[in-house]
């Protein structure tokens, strides 16, 4: 587990010597909030959806988030024409499939982005990943109303599938890629207050997966600094609006030290 | 006046124990906003405007949001298909006419949603519902920067004649559903600094016509809470930032004792 | 020097008596914030952006901000459409061309503009003015990693060429009108860990353009307000997260007399 923490900070200041370009195509509803992440991990952000100039843009970036939070089908378009450059030029994609299971489009065009693209990671709640198995769960609107009964096994099913690392967050998040099995016990429950903290979590895999191509160990890292920062935030906060800000100010402060010692992360 | 705020206080606690999903059809600039203050008064937000997906989206919700903002054709066509099912079900829908009387396009697009739809509660500042009635009010932008004369006569006519609850936000809410009349002195003047608090308010009204059918005490009661949680906020405010910070807080913590000590409703 | 400042000042209050209309037409990433700077520093916001209505909303206003920053060909129309009639009326139209430089959809986008409008200021970092005026810089996704050479001779050539006052923000801004030079030293680096503070910059020089005809003075003046905003803001945060709180709080409470003391304005 100290090797593992260590990586991870090691990463963490990876991010901030980099400053990777992570190129979002996202929902309206945490645009500002991811690009914010990005820049508090250490990256740059960018927002560009327009088919017209996604495939140039994302040529500079360390890594694309697809985001189909609040989709139209010219967004999923734009995805994926952005997806296959990220495809062509190794540049990892990283996906959110924020509501699958609540809507056929929502489903569809999920499957529809993993099947036709090099899918890096998937990070999904349990629901939204049970969706996309086929394996269980039931999703209201984003969330998980119902969890999947073995999260792990869903977890490695998609990953395996597709040829992808699958993370599910929850109270224990599970990260694999289909052979590994990591577990991050960090985060708290305050983050089920505010909206797009899944989103949020997502870009921090981005952020490392543009500087670390063991995706596994991205997405692990990710999680367990967002779950750290999310605990710092708690001890603050007297609501949900002052987690908030808390939040992005220890995410921003995050220290080598702090992972080291604090990072919660197992093998399975 | 205990009986009300006892009720209001009983309808705050049924809104968190049910979590109802709260279906937006909304614009850009509040969309994290209202997502949040779903999620801190204990529902569930979706924002979710793709014509493809709206009819099934708002089929799970407990109350649908159709706030054009930021509206253009194509937005309004899926509010329309949205509110049609929402109808169809039984599921209340509440409109916030934003910046009817600015512009003939927003004035239009509202009165068709109002004359296509069965809406439930429609909730604008002074000059967007004199707009729509026609009796007097003058929007700039999103401001009502003249009043109307009567707001009482205003909102009762606009009820009666679709047949809605209308409510009027600002220093005393106005409330009715064409026969009875109620008024509410929360809030707070820091309110008026900060973007999306009358957007915000709608999505408050939205939470609690989830739980309740009797759509004016809904409004009352998301309005009273609204505006109990602002005078709290600015009590500890330094400035519109951190009075939005101390509004979310406040929005999450409300008591059901805060709300029977402090929500000051009449009925007129 | 004290002169400028006294100017500053003046102008900030003549913001806050005239309350003038900001209508925007720009990115889904900033604009909740810009929304609520443009309260903060005393006028009103509206967002619009549909073809039908730009012209219709822009005449009711004080000022047009043009920010292509999450760009589609539809939404450069509008802006078109909307800046031909803020020129017809002689209201200041300002530009913020967001990653100009990055791709070719965001370059061209931005010359054309320029070229079919007259517009009052442009303000950008220093790779995207430099991008726009061919003469260096470069820009990754909406950030300059290489800073033109000389930002006062590429500030002059594109003010020249478009008859427009320019403003490039950096450590020291600089704003000319191609004759005059100004240099405000107001800022913090913290501006630079969260997203859109350059698209923030630009709805306070529009809220200045809007009472003030003297665009490189409106330019100065909000530039200026937000440095000095920034530096009170620095002083107390922890981190990104409560620096943006702070920041908000102080652009509404920034006083006079902390503008005659605090201005760092030099006529170049």
């Amino acid at each position: 587990m100290f090797s593992l923490n260590e990586r991870i900070a090691e990463l963490r200041e990876r991010v901030r010597q980099q400053r990777p370009l992570i190129h979002h195509i996202t929902n309206f509803v945490v645009m500002n909030d991811t690009a914010n992440v990005t820049l508090h991990i250490g990256g740059l952000p960018v927002m560009a959806h327009a088919r017209d100039e996604v495939a140039e843009m994302v040529a500079a970036a360390g890594a694309l988030v697809l985001n189909p939070g609040t989709l139209t089908p010219e967004w999923v378009e734009s995805m994926r024409v952005a997806g296959k450059r990220a495809n062509e030029l190794g540049i990892p994609v990283v996906l959110d499939p924020v509501g699958a299971g609540a809507t056929t489009l929502r489903t569809e065009s999920n499957r529809r982005l993993l099947e036709e693209l090099k899918i890096a990671v998937v990070r999904g709640n349990s629901g939204e990943i049970g969706a996309l198995t086929g394996m269980g769960g039931v999703v209201k609107g984003v969330e998980a109303v119902v969890e999947v009964d073995d999260p792990v096994a869903v977890a490695k099913a998609l990953a395996r599938r597709y040829g992808t690392t699958v993370a599910i967050t929850g109270p224990r998040d599970i990260i694999t890629d289909g052979a590994r099995v990591f577990g991050v016990d960090n985060g708290h429950p305050m983050l089920k207050t505010i909206t797009g903290t899944g989103c949020t979590a997502t870009t921090m895999i981005a952020a490392f997966a543009a500087v670390e191509r063991d995706y596994a160990l991205a997405a692990v890292a990710g999680l367990a600094c967002f779950g750290l920062a999310a605990e710092q935030a708690a001890a603050v906060a007297h609501g949900p609006g002052s987690f908030k800000v808390a939040l992005y100010d220890a995410i921003y402060n995050l220290s080598a030290d702090q992972i080291r010692a604090g990072a919660k992360v197992v093998e399975l």
